[in-house]
């Protein structure tokens, strides 16, 4: 059975994430979900001292916790929330950075209901407070990543409501920027971060 | 029976909570937590758009779900994870804010068991790519809050091996700044914010 997160995503026990997480990384690494690949690539990026970026935990509502004698607190009953913001953020160079991450099996475009009106909002606010804001999107068949800003998400989002549903992908490569995609890290994020957002550094 | 989070503060019902934190704020507010406090607070900001703050989740894993017909999906046996960061963080003016908030019931001191390693080793990481990462520390008896950076805490922190326990409030009241309560926004820590790490701009 498939268990789903109210993001539409699919559940998986964190026990089963975790040993895929561990070894066997191989170059291609086709079982990785986007998700596993920024896990690690942010850690990278950590012990390089490169920048602090985590991923946010998933939001529940717990109602009933047992704690049992003599072990932790059990949770007994909860609930996936929907998240009020965006699943990633941190620092780098001083400055808050913000993106979102999702994945299509589509080939031609990228669908809109992947983002939620409250996340597009909280991309407004973070742009409003001068903070990065992108996303990162990855079409699976191609295996092809790119990040587009949130300027532009944002205009495709907002002409939603007159007929549009997806974002076609010549548009996410004339206004993205394509990931290389590596070893170590996996997805250098960064490198496209430095040139879009420092460009007078490099 | 008194339910504990790993971090040893008191569990509530979400429930419970929600119905505290909507009507009924008066100014002296004495049952309000500080958790609470900086929930409004940083809604207010968000409102004002002055900053993008949120609290995140705690971090719970999730080991079953059950996913019953024409309902949401349950959570039926989770467990509280130790956070690997602070709780607080986002953009203001541009810049990367994070910082943790705790309280104590003691006069005179503020144990520093109230912070974990990896929090301090965070801490650390975020002044590293000069991101403003400071505490916000509750004296409840006294009804004082004070805001101190975190090179302050990280240094007391590091003499803990060799005996320091708690950080003297003495020490606090000349290395921190005392933030002003008020009603509206409750904690108003922005105006510390302002003043210590943008002196410039004032």
């Amino acid at each position: 059975m498939v268990i789903r997160y109210p993001n539409g995503r699919q559940f998986k026990g964190e026990q089963q994430k975790k040993q895929t997480s561990s070894k066997e990384l191989t170059y291609s690494n086709r079982g990785m979900t986007l998700e596993e690949d920024l896990n690690v690539t942010n850690q990278y990026y950590l012990e390089k001292k490169q920048a602090v970026i985590h991923k946010k935990p998933t939001p529940v509502q717990i109602v009933q916790v047992d704690y049992p004698k003599r072990s932790a607190a059990v949770i007994k009953e909860a609930y996936f929330k929907q998240a009020s913001t965006t699943d990633y953020n941190g620092v780098y160079r001083g400055r808050y950075l913000d993106f979102e991450a999702k994945e299509t099996k589509n080939k031609t475009s990228f669908p809109l209901q992947n983002f939620h009106e409250h996340q597009i909002e909280h991309m407004k606010q973070v742009l409003l407070q001068n903070g990065i804001a992108f996303v990162i999107l990855k079409f699976v068949v191609t295996d092809q990543i790119f990040l587009l800003d949130a300027t532009h998400l944002i205009h495709f989002y907002d002409q939603k409501d007159s007929n549009r549903k997806s974002i076609r992908k010549t548009d996410i490569e004339k206004y993205g920027f394509l990931i290389k995609i590596g070893y170590h890290p996996r997805i250098d994020y960064l490198q496209v971060v430095d040139s879009v957002y420092f460009p007078d550094e490099l």
